[in-house]
């Protein structure tokens, strides 16, 4: 079953032919080159045990603490070529010495990426953190913030990316507008605190854990909020965050169109949250995103300054393959999408020729775009089949070996 | 079962000891002058058949064109004395002579309010109308769009009230981006056309008729666009137009707080849209929107610039009475918002006990304020009980038979 | 503030003269003592602390063990006067001597209800309890169900409450008529071991704990198994647990007729599942539901075999105040529904009088009835505010110096 | 670019070498066969114009009458060689002569599939059809749909479609349980008059045109109602008529393991309804559901007993080529399932390999299946690109000046 890269060769070179033959007028070597290029950034809670309120499985060989993590996403990194960074969540992977878990990631061949506080462990927030009606609970949580900002000059990190889980459950248990008021001035102290080339990314979210309301609920208020913080505020679209039937993909044109796509949480949900694998329910939904994106870099010069990052709760898969085949994913979609014909497309719409337009689309999804995935995986240097490298490698034997100790 | 107006006055002084003796503090008597206050607009193509895609149910003696809209209209004004106004829809309510028109409407009692442009009944618009890819039609919507605020001159009205059944039903069919800045273009031509003391009203629409995306999908898509067009543009608050599960008077308090909450269109519904009669779905939902428009008329000084418009899809209630029950339906929402002890629940939120301050909204939700309404009714010198007095009063026999030539 | 019982009367008496007045044809004592018949479960767990996955919010003075968890449900049956029995889960409430344990509860004033078999938290069952790959693992379920029934004899409780947790996450995860057939046999087996006197309840979720699909996922799939097991199996309806807008209301209705609704789980939810207070966020449906209760006890000589459980997962609530609101919620539902004029309904519904229809609903939920509420509360001898007496009970203050030693 | 068939061919093998290389046991030949032996059913109503309530756009030769329809019933099936059945619907079909019919269509090659009696276009059923308060409508209801009983025998067709428009808008409007009385006498009527082979298949719909309820709301309640009429009555699965995250696929098989699986109407929906072509909004999904009906069909010796009828309701594609797309969307997903390695699923699920499992899916679903759909139509005698074809056969712009005389 193991392709030979002469193999790899033929079969790229059957992909494109295929797609001359068809009149597809796209450019594989050039979605080659960009595909070679795409950044994935993986999160460290990823590789830890996760659950649902009902249970916590326990995967044997599960990373305990912020080193173990960063020794499996420079393991995916290795197998996958295109996961150099590691976003950190504070105080989860809250460590001495920052300027030496930094030498410990590039020790590993990785970097580490956004730095996510977290405001919702602590049973002082059970009614809110930057939008608590005590100000002393607010000035706790801003300091927290400051301190992120402290550890992103540290590590090197460019990114504060901002989750909150505030929120309420009923009617009446807080005041919309005053929480809104206290979570601008208190976005707006830390704000100031970013140094020139920072950022800071706010990510929304319909509901949980407020069953109620959420207090940036949707893209809108998150951009909103983030206009009046200034330019370097963007918003952060986590796929798993929308009510169901949300067309995510006109939110990421308009986002984009306004200059306020920040960055991505990639997930995958059929009912609620940001429970599964990326493209795992919907993947032409993630193609479709992918496809906004696709085009947006075309006219941005071939990249756009968004932070493409993982953050998914696997309960029940493996850790370590549920994040490679999770980056494999992403890969398919935005192989997909770099095949769209563009002229196609773009005169199909102006003729007003629905079928044709949508036709473009479909015919650049149902293209069997492993060949050139391969190839791609070839050219970096990294294993054909990340996930049976893994699965060949010894490394879950030999670290369910060492993290029992 | 009739009451009397000294019965009227027994049951008013009850509430008010009830009150007392509740420990509520809040002031029965500046509800009662508040609720005299109120105004909603009915629109003219309530009065007329309208149904599904599957069928349209004959309802006898519905109004036929403008005049005998505007009939209905005022025949509901007489009976509430709350809705002295009357929305419009282009080309629906076409004359030859608007200020024939005007002047007809103001000797029924009732003046015309928000004018509608209609973007949607012309196999033009097939693709779009300020968002079609042929700049001739977008200038065709456009100028469409111009006549209307002409016609507002002519016959006095401030609001141009925008919906756009804009929007694409699969994937491809259209450019997001491209779309958008059409939209944005057209828009900001009628923008600058309109006179100092009107507005522009962005209605947004989750789905329907684009069953893939709608180009102002939601609330903030409508409101970074009208942010973009100037202080005269606002948002149009539809309850029917969100996903299911939104928290729509969070959205609602967010856009007070932004100075961008323009109107209301009224309606209910359980699953998809603006089918049903207000307040008949959810009667809690109501009441918390007008939760937060009391708590900001409060810091307004009793009055927000704000339209307050009906707008609903009925196809088997009769339509008189379903605009009556509406009306009554939107009175009581205000009534019990109105009776909110705000200094218990300023100091529940802040002492974070939350069932104290669920409590104190539950509470004013579960009084019985029909003897706040009958007197607010008395002291308008409108029937007690509208609906039944339309029943009695003979109208629709006679207007039966009159539409029936 | 405090009312003495003379205020109660005239209160109620008021309520009564009020319902003549409005020519309501409803029987005002015949709903007060119905109301006095009322009964509701308390579950063990809402006693003890609960969360979401993101994090536990510790309640001081929280039940630890199931003892202090009947100690916490007699206090609310004291308050309240109509929650005498109280729901066990197992192992979470495991003893060594379940007859002792029957004691310990009737010396506090109430009995053991229902009894819930766990079949999630044990990494066993990952893939499935009874659908299972694995006979081990099924047959280890099923052992469990029979213990359960083994202790339903003890403890004396009559009803089997089954919640499966099993679901998968991915496609392809498990075969779903593999599954199907599986879980049938093994509840085939549980069913057999049942007494004449038990029943088992079949509970069953849209979603969660499995995200893609659930074994048991709408009341269909439930109430087909039970078909096949015989009489004694039934639908249980957890009202959390059905997709955003469908009409619980209605499927109450299908299963009386069908004589299949065995109980409920009472909560509430805006968005997910069992979240919220029961009634705390769209009262009118609660009525709605408790009205069709009614209207069926009504044909049955005024009462029906269903077993009406609470089971919510609090979170920010303190957790006995929490719990004595759901009781009055649940009885204000009641008191309402027991007000409907069915014979109004009934004749308006014969006439197609829609609006008359609605109206003798929305006048029935419309009604003030705390007089009622507090006459029935009188007649139990139970405090008229049970949420005020808790609170100035002593007994949080008590427990919380017990409980933390 | 258009291929020839040693093209065909050549594509066709390097599909079977490439499957064989990657290890996946499947049977390419068979699958071709089956494909060969796949039969779609087009709808008459989908040759005509539709719309939504706000518009309908009238497409230039669409068909205005029964015959018209069949005529391009006809060609879709000239084109793509598995549409040989047309489902009717009455009274919009109503003909005097049926034998007459019938024989037009063998004329044209065609024959009529499914009768749908229309129950919801006439005033008479405002309240409802066979669920309607006054037994004098329900009789004209059931009248009618004997009527089409009798037109079935004349017409030679087997399967007897009902879809209720019966619902209610309002709570109180209709009681559900009279409803459902009504109902399934009525129902029971229609059966007993059927032939021995004939079947009765019952739509389910979550809502619409019923606001508040419709009396068949979900599988349940129509598998129910199927149960209790007998075997020849069974479930019909409308794509389009779930919650939104039904997990259809799900359904479906519950029912082919309850042997109550009657039929497919296929579309396909983002938000509301069927107002998409299927397989348009998340081909994934349609392949799931193809993945159990292949899975069914191995077990039942390669046929299943099963309608599979199209039903959507296009308003902006044009029509014939919607309906063409449509096809080959469903045959494509059919494809892709048959290409399942079910050895090496089965093998996934009984190991507990949960992302082992769901790769032999996605490796199926992202196959380019298109080379072996070229080889069915090669062998069925049609063109290869359907769609391609019908736009150079010239047959619209004939029929536009034919239907525009």
């Amino acid at each position: 079953m193991d392709r030979d890269h002469r193999t790899v060769e033929q079969e790229y070179e059957h992909l494109k032919s295929r797609l001359a033959e068809s009149g597809m007028d796209v450019d594989l070597d050039e979605a080659k080159e960009r595909l070679k290029r795409q950044r994935l950034e993986t999160p460290s809670w990823g590789y830890g045990d996760s659950g649902t309120r009902f249970y916590v499985f326990k995967k044997p060989g599960a990373a305990r603490n912020v080193y173990e993590k960063l020794q499996d996403a420079a393991e995916v990194h290795r197998l996958t070529g295109v996961t150099p960074t590691v976003a950190l969540h504070i105080p989860w992977d809250k460590v001495d010495d920052y300027t030496a878990l930094k030498r410990y990631a590039e020790d590993l061949g990785v970097k580490i990426g956004a730095i996510n506080p977290n405001l919702f462990q602590d049973d002082d927030y059970m009614l809110g953190s930057i939008t608590h009606p005590d100000p002393g609970v607010r000035k706790k949580a801003v300091a927290h913030m400051l301190e992120c900002v402290d550890i992103m000059r540290t590590v090197g990190s460019k990114t504060l990316s901002i989750w909150l889980a505030d929120g309420t459950n009923y009617p009446g248990q807080g005041d919309f507008r005053d929480r809104k008021r206290w979570m601008t001035e208190c976005l707006e102290e830390v704000y100031q605190s970013l140094d020139e080339d920072m950022k800071m990314l706010l990510e929304y979210k319909f509901f949980e854990p407020g069953f109620y309301h959420t207090d940036l609920a949707d893209w809108g208020m998150a951009t909103i909020t983030a206009m009046k913080l200034g330019p370097k505020a963007k918003t952060l679209v986590d796929l798993g965050h929308h009510p169901l039937g949300t067309n995510i993909q006109h939110i990421v044109a308009f986002l984009i169109d306004e200059g306020r796509l920040g960055g991505f949480h990639f997930n995958s949900k059929k009912y609620a949250d940001d429970d599964l694998t990326a493209g795992s329910n919907d993947p032409y939904e993630l193609f479709l995103i992918f496809n906004e994106l696709a085009r947006a870099e075309n006219e941005a010069g071939g990249r756009l300054d968004v932070d493409y990052m993982i953050d998914q709760s696997h309960n029940v898969k493996p850790k370590i393959p549920a994040m490679i085949q999770t980056v494999m994913n992403l890969q398919r979609a935005y192989a997909k999408a770099l095949l769209v014909d563009r002229k196609a497309l773009a005169r199909a719409q102006q003729e007003g020729d629905i079928i044709g337009a949508e036709r473009v689309l479909v015919d650049a999804f149902n293209l069997d775009v492993e060949p050139l995935l391969r190839m791609v995986r070839a050219e970096l240097g990294v294993p054909l089949d990340p996930l049976k490298a893994f699965a060949e490698s010894g490394y879950l034997e030999r670290v369910i070996k060492e993290r029992s100790r």
